[in-house]
């Protein structure tokens, strides 16, 4: 009997459905911004893809992080919330719970690699949060984080492998259905997979039609080769310039998502990256990091594919400081 | 009688009315972009000023400037337009008329200083406009422009001085009014003045209570002087990195009303420009140009003397290549 409750439990906890995603929505409402849509200034010649990109590097904190961080903190008790919590994140999603803990007024402990961008150590140092370095190819942050939580009784916020990380990432997908007129693909990029799996899931709901694409860094290509072999594939830490897409396997609950609703992982290069970054600037004026123009890059692959296609790109952060954004986009930061 | 008669067209000809810009609004909304109000991605300490921003540099063609030139065209009778049309700029007003000739069907000559920005003349000729060029310091445009029109019979649309134009530049009043909640200040860049008079009507039907305040570079200071004297003052033609404020005089429509409606001209330096463009990048992740820049660097100075207040800034364009723009942030291009 206890065995079937635990199978039940553990069955529930893996499934993200769309109510959980508008639940989400309700819960982050008060506090998290409704970003625009932007369609480039420029004129498109007749036949050429048009381009909607749905701009969380205009989200408060700077990347989509916030909606899933807060989605999981809001959600604690109260009792446990004031205990704290803890995340291990390459950036955006330490900033996220960082702002997330300050907003609901508890405080947050941030384990974050020793080379993350300044920019990010400083952001997220400046909404209160407390930061543990550590050496991203000897150290374990899991463990680290882990340790803490047990020492301190704080929670952990994972940045992507939980549900309700995921249906608060899944809220994009309630607001464009809400902003966008007819469209027929999706591109976001895909670090762990939150982001996706969140929006696919809220899309499956309210735009079948629409097909979803996932981007991902050549160096970076955990969730390619495990949608290949079928199962989640392990790489080593990726070098490359898309900062979010550090990570070296897919999600135990993002991974099956991946699996179901993603038509295909778009591979592009670190040169195309920056291209990305630069069309961003030429198109629609965004300041964007790396991570997201890997989508932007995959979306300028599909369009060529799919002629006259309407293109949905979640730019999924801004978090770069100007110094660095110069030097990628003069060649000399790669 | 005919001498009354003439009178009152003058009369008609001079005022811009609430109505105006209402109409204005139902003749652009098929084409021009309702352009999204940003708030900073960054937490706010308590008692800090909150700026909104105004982001016209997501506009069609990357400028405020296609709802004055939008307006001005499509009023135009469907013979006359055919004809074709004429303006004289230092850049964004160009690509407007250019742009708004083409979703019209019909065709632009601009007379543009040989000295504006590559990417504004590129830009120009992309929508299918013929670039005349001029010598900025030693030839008259408006001299150049008459006599085109005169020759082939097209219609001057003019950059500030005309009721049309100034009324289309107003239609972001109503915007701001729907999409703002309270504010208490709003500062806008002033070259001749079209977007700070048409926005001040707007706002003095819609929202009595906003003081309005102009930003002009110290070197452009025409309507700061004018303002002094009372009476429309002729400068040199401003050396400043604000492209857009290289104007020598405030229009004969546009001083009067900005005399009537706006409270005080904030000047700033070349180097406050500066700063201005980087705190637009850290805060809402924008690219913007120089000219804009000048209303933000205006706001910051407001928002010490108004602590707590709700400033909203019009970031009027975003053209400005991109080389330029790391320049500019590098220190390199003043």
């Amino acid at each position: 009997m206890l065995a079937i409750q635990f199978f039940f439990v553990i069955l529930i906890s893996m499934s993200i459905t769309f109510s959980d995603i508008e639940q989400a929505r309700k819960r982050i409402a008060p506090v998290v911004y409704r970003t625009p849509v932007l369609q480039s200034i420029n004129e498109r010649d007749k036949g050429e893809a048009t381009f909607f990109f749905k701009c969380e590097n205009l989200q408060r904190s700077g990347a989509f992080k916030l909606r899933g961080a807060y989605n999981k903190i809001a959600a604690l008790p109260e009792a446990v919330r004031q205990k704290g919590v803890v995340a291990f994140s390459s950036g955006n999603h330490a900033r996220a719970v960082a702002t997330a803990a300050r907003l609901l007024g508890t405080h947050a402990k941030i384990v974050m690699p020793n080379d993350a961008p300044e920019v990010k150590l400083q952001a997220t140092r400046a909404v209160g949060a407390e930061i543990v370095l550590y050496d991203r190819y000897r150290e374990s942050r899991e463990a680290i984080a882990q340790s803490i939580c047990e020492t301190e009784r704080r929670t952990l916020v994972p940045p992507f492998d939980d549900p309700l990380i995921i249906a608060g990432q899944g809220t994009i997908g309630l607001e464009l259905h809400e902003q966008m007129p007819e469209f027929d693909l999706l591109v976001a990029p895909i670090g762990g997979g939150g982001l996706i799996s969140g929006v696919a899931t809220a899309l499956a709901e309210l735009r079948p039609e629409v097909q979803i694409f996932g981007a991902e860094a050549e160096a970076a290509n955990d969730t390619f080769l495990s949608l290949q072999k079928g199962e989640r594939v392990q790489i080593p830490v990726p070098k490359t310039i898309a900062d979010g897409m550090q990570v070296t396997s897919p999600g135990k609950l993002t991974f099956p998502i991946i699996q179901q609703r993603v038509k295909e992982i778009i591979l592009v290069s670190e040169h195309e990256i920056v291209e990305g970054m630069r069309f961003v600037a030429e198109h629609i004026r965004q300041i964007i990091e790396p991570t997201p123009a890997v989508a932007v890059a995959a979306a300028r692959k599909l369009a060529t594919r799919f002629p006259g296609a309407r293109i949905a790109v979640i730019l999924s952060g801004g978090n770069v400081d100007m110094k660095r954004y110069r030097e990628l986009l003069t060649g000399k930061g790669m």
